[in-house]
Parts: C-alpha cells; sequence; structure tokens
C-alpha cells in the first residue's frame, strides 16, 4: 500500500498539482511505475505496454503549451482500462488467451479519454467475458483486495477496481451489465459511477449482454467519477445502443426523497455488520437533510431475479457462444456453463420475458413517484475466496441482489464507500436515479462518501475539498406568487398542475407597492416604487423551465414576469404588474401582502 | 352503398346535428340499422348485439339532459370494434370460431369510448389472429369491398375498414401491428390513423406481437380519427406497454419538410397507376406549401424486412402458439403456418435481431434529421382475391412494403386516401411521424385528404369543413421583442442559441412609451401608458414552452415579460419595463421603434 506522504492521484489533487506546477506528467508516471513495481504480481493486470511508453506520453504532454494544457480535462491523468475494452494495438483479452486478438482502433471512450490527455497505465484483470461479479473467475489469476488477499475483489470489473484502490491510477474503466462496475467498488472502497445506459458508447468493447452493457468509471471520489463521465460521454456513431442525454432539469438533490427498502425486503445473508453499516448510511442521509422513504422493492428484486433467470443469458451467447462452441477448453468451467445456457432458450421465452419486465418497469415506475432517489447496499454480504470456489453460482447470485436490476430498469447508480467493518473489509452503499439523473445521484452519493469520513481507497490519502458536481446545465426555475396563486388561493391549481411545488416563503425587499386590480378572481398588483416602498410576503416555488415557460405565457395583463428583489437582496423571478394598470385602484400595501389583505377583507 | 341524400356519419357532422336537435340518437341508430340491412351478407361482423340493444343505448343517451350530453365528446357516435378486442358480455373471436371466449370486461380502450357516449354497433371481421395484411385469411369470409367485391378489403382490420367506408358507422377500432390499420383504409377510401405505440392502452386486446402492438382508428376524416384519439389515449395501468404523451411543443406542419423516398427505392410491384397516384400526391404536398425532401429510405425498407424474416413471429407464438399446438385443426393453414414458425426460433436469434434494428433505428434516426414528415404509398398496390389466395405469402409481404417498420422504429402514421385509379379502386398515401407527434402528422395528413377532392369512404358524401386538428396542449410560444433581441442586434443569439425562430414582424397598439435604458448593452423600456401612447415596432418570436421558460427566466431587472397588446388588438407576450426604472431617461417614443433610434444614434 502506498504511502500517504507520496501525492494522492485522485483527479482534483492531481489537477491542481499540475496547475501549480508542483508536478509533472514524468513525475506522475514514475509514481506510477514505482508503485507497480512496489505492488509485485498483484494479478491485477493483464497487459501494460511497457514503462517507455508511459514516459513517452507524459514526455509528450509536457511539451504542450499552458493553452493546449488548458484544453485537455485529464491533462496527465492516468488510467487504467478493462481488457473487454479495446486499446489500439493491444491485445483485448476478455480473460480469455485464446479469444484475445489486436485491437485495431481505440474503443469509442477510450479515443475519448486519450484525446482529453489521460495516460493510459494498461489492461486489466476481469471475471472472464465479464461474466461474474466475484473477481475470481480468470485463467489471470484473482486480482489481490489491497484491503485482504484472501477476500474476492469483486468483479467483474475486478483489476480496474484494485488499480483505483491500491492507488496505481487515478481512475479506470470498466464495464457494468448486472453489476461489474459497483460491486469492487463496494468491496475497495471506492466510488463505482454506472452512467444510464447508452450514455458511455460501447463501440471498441466485448459485449456480455449487448442490450444491457455499460461502460463504467471508477474513482476514488465522486466528483473525479462525474468528471471523468463529462469526458467520457457522448453520442458514439458505431454503438447503435447509444443514447444522448436529454436536456434535463434537476433540482438540489439535497432534501429530496430518498427511498430505502422496507426492513423485510433487505437481504443481508447473514451478514450483521454490513447491516448495521447500511442502517448508518441511511441514518446520515437522513441527518444530511435527506427524506427518508420507505418504498416497496418487490419490482426490483423481481426484476434482478429476472436478469439471471431469464433469457437474458442467451446475449452472452449471442456475444461469445460461437466461439466457446469452438474453442469449448478455452472457457473457464463456470464461465462455458453459464454462457452456453443461453443456447437453449428460446424466442418465445425471451419476447416474454420482455413482457414480465415491462410489468416490473410499471411497478418500479410507482415507486418512483415516492421517491427521487434510492439507497441501497451495493452489495448484501462480502466472500473469501475460498467461499466463493466452494459456491460459484449462489454467492455470485447473492452479490446481485441490489445490483442486477439496474440496467433492466434503465437506471444510474453511484456506488459510494460506506464505512468499514469490525474485520477491516469495506462496505459500500449505492445511490439510484432514474435514467440521465446522474448528476443528482452523484450529488448525493459525494455527500454520503464524504459523511463517512473515510480516506481514499487503500491509499490513507484524505478526501479532497468537495466541489461542485459538473452537472445539467438545466435546472428547476424558481417564480414568487404574491397573490392568487399563493398555496390554497384560487389559482394555485394553475401551479400544482404543472408540477411545480413550493420551495420557501419569502418577502421582497421594502421596495414595492401592492394594489388591489379590479376584476374577477381578485388579484394584487405589485409594482417597484422609487420611495415608500414596502417589503411584501410571498412564496416561492419551483417548476422545469417547460411549465415556467408555459406558466408565464398564460399570465394575463396587467401582469407580467419580471426579476423581483428579495429582502436579503437576491433577485428571483416573480409576479410584476404594469404601474399604469394599478391607477386608481385601492392601494393595499400596508397589509403586506395579499393573504393579510384578504383576511382583513373578510374573503 | 348507401345514398348521399341520407346523412353523413362523419363525426362533425352528425355530433353538429344532434347539437342543432335536427338529429336524434334513435334515428340514427334507425339509419344505422337499415344501411346493415341493405348491405345483407357482406362478411363485415362476426358478432352484432341484437338491434334492441343498439335502440335501447339510443334512448338512454336521449335521456340525458343538455349538461350531460356535453360532457360526452362521442354522444350518439355510432362505432365498430375489431374482434380481437374485448367488448364485456360478447364473444371474442379473433377469427377463429374454436377460440372464442366471452368477454368479462371492457377492454380500455373500448370502456373510454362508451364512457364518451358512443353507440357500438358490433366486432367485426379479421384476418385470424390478426396475421395478415389481406383481408382474406378468416373463416368468416372476406368483408366485403364496397369498391369492388373482387378486390380484397385489406387486413388484417377489414370488417372495421368495410364498416366505416361503407358508412355503417362512424369510426372503428382496428389493431395495427404490421400495417393492419393502414393497409385496409388505403383499400376503402377512409383514414387510418396508427397512434404512438402505448398511446391507446391493449388490456383486453387478444396480442399479436405485444412489443408492437397498436389499437388503431379507422374514420372518414382526419379530424374524426383524432378527436376518436382524444379519447380512447390514456394511462392504462393494465397494459404495461402503455405509455403516455410527453408534453410536446410542435409548431405547425405548414412548411415543413416532408421526406420521400428516392425514386429507385419506391416499389409499385408494377402498378403504374398507383406509381401515378403517389407522384400526384407528392405534388399536392409540395403545392400545399410543404418542403419536399428526398430521404434515403434503405434503413425504413430493412426494418420493414426485419419484421417478418427476424424473431418477431415469436410473439405471435407466444401469444397464441399454445392455443394452436393443442388444436392444430382451429387455424387456418395460412395462419397456423406462420405462427407455429416462431417456436423454432431462439432467444439468440431475437437478442441479435434487437441488436441490428437498434442500427437501422440509428439509421432512420439520421433521415428523420432532414424531415419532419414522411410521406409514402400506403401500400404500393392492390390485389384481388384470387390473386391472394393463388400468392398467399408473398403478396401479403409486398403488401407491407410501406407499413411494416413503422412500429418497430417507434413511428405513428395517419394513412388517407390520395385518390382513384382508372380502374375505380382506391389509393392511398401515410404521413409518418416520430412518436407522439400525431398532430404534426395529422395536420399535414388532413390537408393532404382535403386537397385530394374525394368524397368520404364509399358513401358518396361530401368532404365536411375543414376543422382544427384536436392537437397536443403545448404549442410553441411566442415572444415580441422591441430591443436588443431583435434580428441582428446583439442579443439575437440568445434567441436563436434556444432553437426559437422568427415568424413575423409587428407593431403594438399606439398605448406604449419608449425609453432608452442607461448601462450597456443599451436597452429600450417599453412602458404601458394610460394616454399619449405611440405604436412600437418589434419582432415576434416562437419557440418552445421550454425554451420560453429559460430564456424569460434570464431577463434582468428592470426588464420582464407581460401581455403586449398589438396593433390588431391581439395579445401576444412580450418584453415590458418596470415604469418607475424609465424616469429619468430618454423618452425614445417618437422614433416608434429601438432600430430607428439605433440608426439616428448613429451605432
Amino acid at each position: 500500500m502506498p504511502a500517504a506522504s507520496t501525492p494522492s492521484l485522485d483527479i482534483a489533487t492531481l489537477s491542481a498539482a499540475y496547475a501549480s506546477g508542483r508536478l509533472r506528467p514524468t513525475q506522475v508516471v514514475d509514481l506510477v511505475l514505482r508503485r507497480l513495481e512496489q505492488a509485485g504480481d498483484d494479478k491485477v493486470w493483464i497487459h501494460r505496454p511497457p514503462a517507455a511508453a508511459l514516459r513517452r506520453r507524459a514526455v509528450d504532454l509536457e511539451a504542450l503549451s499552458p493553452d493546449q494544457r488548458a484544453g485537455l480535462p485529464l491533462f496527465g491523468i492516468p488510467f487504467a482500462v478493462k481488457d473487454n475494452i479495446d486499446v489500439a494495438g493491444q491485445p483485448t483479452t476478455a480473460a480469455c488467451p485464446d479469444f484475445a486478438y489486436e485491437a485495431k482502433a481505440h474503443a469509442g471512450v477510450v479515443a475519448r479519454l486519450l484525446a482529453a490527455g489521460a495516460i493510459l497505465v494498461g489492461k486489466t484483470n476481469m471475471d472472464q467475458f465479464a461474466t461474474g461479479l466475484v473477481g475470481v473467475r480468470s485463467p489471470y489469476g484473482v486480482a489481490r483486495n489491497p484491503f485482504d488477499p484472501e477476500v474476492i475483489p469483486g468483479g467483474s470489473s475486478s483489476g480496474s477496481a484494485v488499480a483505483v484502490a491500491a492507488g496505481m491510477v487515478s481512475f479506470s474503466l470498466g464495464t457494468d451489465t448486472a453489476g461489474s462496475g459497483r460491486v469492487p467498488a463496494g468491496f475497495n472502497n471506492i466510488v463505482g459511477l454506472k452512467p444510464t445506459k447508452g450514455l458511455i458508447g460501447t463501440s471498441g468493447v466485448v459485449p456480455a449482454c449487448r442490450s444491457l452493457d455499460c461502460v463504467s468509471v471508477f474513482g476514488l471520489t465522486v466528483e473525479d467519477c462525474m468528471h471523468v463521465l463529462k469526458v467520457a460521454a457522448g453520442a458514439d456513431p458505431a454503438d447503435p445502443f447509444s443514447r444522448v442525454a436529454p436536456p434535463m432539469a434537476t433540482a438540489p438533490a439535497k432534501g429530496r426523497r430518498m427511498g430505502i427498502p422496507a426492513p423485510d425486503q433487505l437481504r443481508f445473508f447473514g451478514d450483521g455488520p454490513a447491516k448495521a453499516l447500511y442502517r448508518d448510511a441511511v441514518d446520515r442521509a437522513r441527518d444530511l437533510g435527506w427524506t427518508v422513504e420507505e418504498i416497496d422493492f418487490t419490482p426490483f428484486a423481481e426484476a434482478a431475479e429476472l436478469l439471471y433467470s431469464g433469457p437474458w443469458v442467451a446475449e452472452r451467447t449471442a456475444a461469445v457462444g460461437d466461439f466457446i462452441a469452438a474453442h469449448p477448453e478455452s472457457a473457464l468451467e463456470v464461465t462455458r456453463k453459464i454462457i452456453m445456457g443461453g443456447a437453449g432458450r428460446s424466442a418465445v421465452e425471451a419476447f416474454r420475458a420482455t413482457y414480465r419486465l415491462e410489468e416490473l418497469r410499471q411497478r418500479a415506475q410507482a415507486q418512483w413517484q415516492r421517491m427521487d432517489l434510492l439507497l441501497l447496499p451495493t452489495s448484501g454480504t462480502i466472500y473469501r475466496i475460498d467461499e466463493v470456489m466452494a459456491d460459484p453460482i449462489a454467492t455470485n447470485t447473492n452479490l446481485g441482489a441490489y445490483t442486477n436490476f439496474v440496467n433492466l430498469l434503465d437506471l444510474c447508480a453511484v456506488a459510494v464507500p460506506a464505512g468499514f467493518r469490525p474485520d477491516g473489509l469495506p462496505f459500500g452503499v449505492t445511490v439510484m436515479a432514474p435514467a440521465f439523473a446522474e448528476s443528482l445521484a452523484a450529488e448525493a452519493a459525494a455527500e454520503l462518501h464524504r459523511s463517512a469520513g473515510l480516506s481514499l481507497g487503500a491509499t490513507g490519502h484524505a478526501m479532497p475539498a468537495a466541489r461542485a458536481i459538473p452537472g445539467e446545465d438545466a435546472r428547476l426555475l424558481r417564480l414568487m406568487v404574491v397573490g392568487g396563486h399563493l398555496s390554497g388561493q384560487p389559482l394555485n391549481h394553475q401551479l400544482t398542475g404543472l408540477g411545480a411545488r413550493l420551495v420557501e416563503c419569502g418577502r421582497t425587499a421594502p421596495v414595492y407597492r401592492l394594489f388591489a386590480l379590479p376584476g374577477l378572481p381578485r388579484r394584487p398588483g405589485m409594482v417597484r416604487v422609487a420611495k415608500d416602498g414596502v417589503a411584501v410576503e410571498g412564496e416561492i416555488w419551483e417548476m422545469t423551465p417547460d411549465a415556467f415557460g408555459r406558466f408565464v405565457a398564460a399570465i394575463p395583463a396587467p401582469l407580467g414576469v419580471g426579476s423581483v428583489e428579495m429582502a436579503d437582496g437576491s433577485r428571483v423571478c416573480g409576479f410584476l404588474c404594469e404601474a399604469v394598470a394599478t391607477e386608481g385602484t385601492e392601494d393595499i400595501s400596508s397589509f403586506g401582502g395579499w393573504r393579510a389583505f384578504i383576511a382583513s377583507a373578510g374573503d
């Protein structure tokens, strides 16, 4: 384990050190090479380019001008790539030596990362053909869990997770079909970001289940993973499943509803410490200001079962079944059995399972009406290598109880460290959100991670200062209402009907006058004045830009929406009135607000 | 064929006659019963409730108060239902007598139509198990094409189409998996609306391919079909594929880009008259003001082939394969062969086909970048019954060349009459649009239909006056700008960056004064005044509610958006200024607009 006295490789720290001139890429490459040497035969890597190639890349980066560097969001950042993802000129094995081929081109995602200035350290070990959540199904050995070599690293992206945890790279790519980008994060005290399906293109990735496969990101902090996602995401013309995030409006995560399963729906497989650590995480979420809501986990659990019991395994057969059929001895026995199990499934079964999935999706949707995020254990327990060897299928299935359904139900997920068990092994939780809401999940996950008070991975380094999550451009818009749209007033339904929600009550700066306009329904008109202004009571509501646009467009004269100055000097959009329309009307400013006036009028 | 002297049953005409008191539901029921009797053994119906039941329903409707009637959008409108859709207490056969069962409850869509005041006339003939586009695969005979009894009616929703064309009902329900709701419309000179998948729930419908099945609407006019859709659409909790349309903002259809295949990609199967009629329709589209764009039809054609060559037939096996396996003699030979053909397909094949479909979807998407609508023949040709009998598979396949891909690619479609061939047989074209854009497709289809100058179905009745298409609630929003956002001015990019487009130039009513506000960039402030107002020049821009919301929320004080009175007395959203902010600033009203002021100032 590297000493905490050497620099942390988290992207924030490294980028700051580069920017200040305290570090240069060649020094970081030397540091990485030293750590690799110290780690010895840790079974983390399947292939690494020669040290000279890394040094050459670092030298090339150092030759760039400051302007050129500024355009590279991953300038000098070392990373690792799971060995089912193509790197041009290097072998791709998918942990099956006989399957190996030399990649002619970079996978789309690798090309993006390299173009952003990242330094590729190597290709990592994995469960063969990305089939497994354990990290022990590889002819290249078991990547050494830095917390206990007797314990599994988790899989299938085992090497990528350990490389980050052990401080050998800043981040790494995994893949995640059933949990392969999250389970290993939980077992290595690091962050695993499983983005929405299609957000990172999968061109140049050996498929597992093509309709479900995601490229995932491991990092030491949530902010780092989201930073990498920003670079890695985007349309991939060579991936038919590629999707681009629609413009989304998300409110700040804090205070939102965080769903948790009813207690009797949680499964820890007899692991008391895991159960206690999950409960602690829920308590922390509550303390941090989230609203914890118990939801019905059944549709999620049933979808998780469907993945393994259903016909999706035929996607694995479709991907590499022909190879395994032609070379049965080339695959591990457990892997061969699983993958070839799909050959006997019928199209009728496949379609029926998709019908069942649609039912479950609708039932899950009903639960999403009650929550904004879902907080779960990343895995219910952790296993020693010998336990997995003794019962390879059941242990693997148990590890997927909280991960298998995520891609089937089109969710995104951020797995974060949540504490250590008394035996020194890490435990993680995962924050899930609907498709394309990774910023929301990441905000919550980052706060939960920070509140756990842990050091990074197995590096001993402390968490760097919090940074804003790079999120969607669109946020919810706020509107101050002062009259008929106030809660309980006759026009309030116009707001609630658009999905708006009350954020806070507030009072303007004392620069307005309020008038009772003639007509029905009775409405106030608020006008800014140069002197003798009063503060006016109102409510601030929040809604999507779409709802905001519809609402504003329907406001009749003489009212409109402008920028209202609040008591604290801030500005918020709010109702204003054309001054000319208030001439000759009743000045009700002395009431300080519409409600007080209405009450006085006996309405 | 009913004489044109009796009333047309199109919904617009019928509803107007009810509203004026010129007709009562009992009279319409009697008219319908007379027409049914005149039609004789036309093989249109599989089951009809007794005449007494229809009369009772009409009497019940007549007993309603005017207020109650006003709440029933289909008050007294007679309709037919394809016999694979459940009506409580009536048999559902799917055109297979041995399969028949008595439905315990209405299909969701039927319940909605009846609750809206419609009168169910009966259940219609169809290709057995909705498998076919020909309308001859039924043990109940071939529904008689009202234009030529030797010619196929089209299928699978054959009886429902003929019932509308022959003036026996105002509208009817079909189902549409591969074209069953459109091909018969083309062969009967009527309109066939195939809504977006999931928009009308399919609970209580015998499945064909569950992932693709749609309930469709036949009517005499596009407006009628859209009116029915408004009633029929909505969340169906018992249908896992049910979807609710997201709020959509669509500009008026007119002038948009209408894609057509390159000439060598069109297939008319040797049918010269059909080819000429399609060319005429394209010419009319151009004359009507659409921009006709040649696109690459290949991905659509390949998706069409994929439906029949691929594993989706296994969905039919999943739906009724168990029944057919148990009762092989109960199904028609051609139907049995097709449906049981899915039993041999593997899950691997099924998944591979979905991968292929995703590729085609992306390629089709690229073509959608070049068009807003797609205009195609509904079918490339029409067949006599004996031609189909002689070659049942190939003729059926040919008929689906322009329909098969629509549900696979998640499009909606409106089939409309487009003229008659020299032999007196009808020809139709179909306007397609992306999912949930039926209003856009319907606007274009209605104009094309109207421009063809045809009478309705086989009724001899003339087309009623045009009505507005009942569309999405959300349309583009308009905003009047009077200063820095005008074309060519420094802030105009804020509008264009949000995708806004200039609609027209305009001038306010003479009730405003214009001021030059201090600060940079220089901005005008427009304030309504009680006297001495002037008209102010400006531009009206159009944008989505989302863009409108973002734009308005970003407007800094003292500006805002309110309702501006235009020279013609109309109102439009537009920039207004807080009156207080104009005190002591330069009054530039005499320039009549910002541009004139800028020019005078030598800017």
